[in-house]
């Protein structure tokens, strides 16, 4: 299937090329970013930041504008991966998805929306079936789903299993890469031997996106019945390049011990698991060294696409806390879109 | 006053005499350490790390034993700083305080004894009353009074101001710095752009300390009632020079405002205020700014002796969260016990 | 004496204002910026970067343009410093000069004019003798003076005492802090973990600098003999917050032993040794430990005014090589700055 | 062919156990360490720092000591690779030698000994001629050939194609990441933030081995011929995790231009590439853009087998200058031994 990225140039559209080269299923075809780039070489547009090379056939390809039209024009595409900025990404995701094609986003325009998807795909790809009534609603033949702040993703992915014991209040403090800031980003003067302690907008997005991913696809499929789980987040920026590590307390209703969560993270394989996609990795790996997660032994686990947990114990009665961590910029941002992309396909909700 | 300083050649060593450089009323005569150290000058001793030079006067010096005999040998002392490591501070503590010296210690090893006074000077000084009880008891002419762990220092002190509104439970997560191990310490390739979100007993430290300071001398002055404060910590170790940050997240036992808390600070001004010490300074400074407290920018404040606080915000009802900095080897070890011998000699415990 | 700081949101300009805090002989009156901070209090228009308090005098001052009228406009001074960046500060210093101000300046727009003065006030403070010639050719009551590239300064000055064995060839690499490049400068991901090997235009006003400083002022006071030295740089971006070390390899006409380099700059006291000035420190303070100068120690040496030495050894016959390290914002710019300023005024320049 | 790794429990001992994974003709079937290490398993005595998990077959095998007969008696190997510290390569090395066996050492012990190689695969594997008359002149039915230090590396390699044109004299500047320290190596507090310009040792070794590697076999294949260049070497620790960066100035006996220069390093290919061996890279990659090499983005270039080269330019008359960068525990340790290795397989040396 041909794909085009919104927001080619950027961190995460240059994670998103690199993860897709050579995929089985999709192919980038049409590089979109923002009026500067549009009219140059991909090579001249892009600051390259990966640490594999730029693909040369990439690196040739003339980017165009984020509108359906200019992507129609340079050849078409089938699916659309959006990595915008969430200013921008509002009503450009809305014209591709009118125009007929599913665009799987990770923005955070239209994330809360009551008939848009917010997918892990290990946790609730079901939530995809909200995707009629969108298109019903909307009168779209295209259709929005999205993908959670890459803060949220290895909180929720590691609360899913826990579900069935109760989770009644979460605190959690994260200890988050730079790379989550984009490039330019975060300035090194501020950056070097420092922590910031604030990221505009982050703690909203994990309190609010957590329960809607944990929630209930109600029955006839048009709405999610948000989970009531209290999450209480505390964010801050380290001097990591990639990885967001998580301290987490959990509150559950009753008594739960450490070893029945355990036993719950090793039997859960994620909702996809009979799929065998091809970006599809375990999940949750936990690490029994006192010390781990740590980003720069753990960060790539899975080839990124796997949450590492560690550091589960006992918090008094009806209490646990744990240490997870996962990679921001492949299992929270683009290898998250590909499999979202890859578990539509395998369902069929491509076309 | 003389001084001796037990562990002189450490990182916190070090930071004892950078800051007794020039102090009104102690200097450092004799300093003592390790049997490795010892019969060395303290230059050839000691791998000088401040960013300040060392005193020349101190480098000439030749290092004795950790034995009240060898200080004695030496020419004596009124009082003794420790940074010994945990493991020696014990005994060698034990045996100065037999002999009749007042031992203000940074250790471990005695600070959760019935009968020792574990001491933040703006917080709970009046807990130097149990010195009486210890002597008797011990049978020593000197006392050994503890000043916690680096990481309890910020989290009691911003505590202290909202005890009277019933602080029911705390969850902290500390991003401390490398300083925070000693030297050598942290092995670079653990440090370099990464997180180990593991010290060990770090967090049982935090979790003990903070009840004790922020508890009661009973009226007999025979021992402390612990307060009533369920603590969980989760302790991190972060890729920056020094400095310890907290995020807080406290439950109180009824409804408090935002505005009470902020007040609270304000008016903080701590127990010692009175007293003009040489190394007092504003114990808690409030920053409005969304992004602080930073390492970077605010350790320093008050020369180092203050706890940097913001990002108070609401939690929900009975709840607020905040962030704290503090400068781990100077509030947190070296100054902190030179405000806290100042005090005793301003309350006339020093003899 | 009145001072304005032209550029004095950027980190440069803070440090001028951090130093000049308690000024005997210079107060910083007015603050001017760009036209994006104009109007503004300098609270609101300064990011402040300083790790120690912004004056709160400073911080309620609005800031003015840098133009002599708003100046003028804004109470007018006495001295002019200029640490604009160098596509404006052209144009803008001349007028000053034009109004008839002293304007000393950390710009390169017209270091290297032929009748403009390049000064480290240790090394060659008698090159403002070109100042009488340079008012007349341009006709001003005011004049320009310049101060070098930060990365020159300690090259310059480890040289200077060097000239008289006939210094014949230079190579150097630099390993440069990161708030040489300003904020907010260089981006976090590429400075964490990572060397950039290229600063855009350095090794040119190394190579072209060095040279026109260690020149002779011709008799007639009317222009600079350069010195005859082929120097050639490789600059590098390093992950350090501040402070320049280079590697130094030079080249002799004859035989020069290390230890008559030793010598002669062990008795190097700068040229403006006798004049006792507020800002003056020891300029070359040479450390014996085989793995000096580093950043973290030796960067605040005589508070950041001394260029720190070490590891000089022979390099074969006719060659010697060393390591220097010199603070990029205080000696290398607002503190060699303000030196500078005060040589000109105990020689009765400043009127 | 059955393998063992002597100081398989250290950095680059890990990375020999990491590269060799999967590799088609060697396996690692014995590890081998210091007594600490002996009889536990290589899970408990190794302390894993790779970025990749340790192989569970490794993790289960039992530690042996370092002689011939520990090793016999584990299985017995066909090669030995060694990464012993220099103090106890020397003696060991002989041992495994006389006892039949081929041993490739990234110790320094033998490097300069006249009838011990000192083998960059690329540049210079006709060397390893010198073994039979090593042979012969010990005794040894086994041999010993070295690889050279991880700074001289890319040195050397760079040097090579440019010898043609007389290379008369280097001067070079090295800017060495933490893992050449090994672990745990750099105290974190020396590194964060800091430079430190001193690495013992290190300066001798570039200058000694850069000079027997571009070498002439005498054609009695009795000896090395030193090539007569003058290098002069600084070094550096810089706070990177992995790889050298090299800036270098090169005289030559004539005039050359850059565009020789860069058109020699564009048709190297290397002594090696027509024998397709698994680890071989392309040896030199350059790239145009102004500010590379940079270690984040072009470290693992050809899987971290790659010099990757840039910033050539002139530096007047018969000089030139360039910056190169090389991964010092992949191409400058355990991958440029394997690849030795390779070369010595193919040419049928290893039996």
């Amino acid at each position: 299937m041909k794909t085009t990225i919104l927001g080619a140039t950027g961190f995460v559209g240059q994670r998103f090329i690199q993860l897709l080269q050579g995929h089985p299923w999709f192919e980038v075809t049409v590089l979109a970013a923002s009026e500067r780039s549009v009219g140059k070489t991909y090579a001249d547009a892009a600051h390259w930041l990966m640490d594999t090379s730029r693909p040369d056939a990439v690196g040739q390809k003339t980017v165009v504008a984020c509108t359906p039209e200019a992507v129609e024009k340079a050849g078409g595409v089938d699916v659309v991966f959006s990595c915008l900025p969430n200013e921008l990404a509002g009503p450009t995701e809305e014209a591709f998805a009118r125009a007929g094609l599913p665009v799987i986003s990770k923005a955070s325009a239209h994330r809360m929306d009551a008939d848009v998807p917010l997918i892990i795909p290990e946790v609730n790809p079901d939530h995809d079936g909200l995707i009629a009534a969108q298109r019903k609603a909307r009168g779209w033949s295209g259709f929005i789903s999205c993908d959670p702040n890459c803060s949220t993703t290895p909180l929720a992915l590691t609360l899913k299993p826990l579900l069935p014991f109760g989770v009644k209040r979460v605190h959690v403090t994260t200890l988050q890469g730079l790379s989550g800031a984009g490039y330019p980003g975060v300035a090194s003067l501020d950056a070097l031997g420092n922590v910031v302690p604030y990221i505009g907008g982050e703690e909203e997005k994990i309190e609010r996106e957590t329960g809607k991913i944990l929630g209930r696809l109600h029955p006839e499929q048009s709405r999610i019945e948000t989970a009531k789980i209290e999450v209480s987040a505390s964010c801050n920026r380290v001097p990591v390049l990639e990885g967001h590590l998580e301290n987490v307390f959990v509150e559950f209703d009753s008594d739960v011990s450490v070893s029945q969560v355990r036993e719950a993270w090793d039997q859960f394989q994620g909702a996809i698991h009979g799929l065998k996609l091809p970006s599809a990795q375990p999940p949750i790996v936990y690490r029994d060294e006192p010390n781990r997660p740590q980003h720069r032994l753990d960060v790539l686990t899975g080839k990124g696409m796997s949450t590492t947990v560690g550091r589960l114990r006992s918090d008094g009665p009806r209490r646990i806390k744990y240490a997870c961590l996962s990679h921001n910029t492949i299992q929270g941002a683009a290898g998250g879109a590909i499999l979202h992309a890859e578990v539509l396909k395998a369902n069929g909700a491509l076309g």
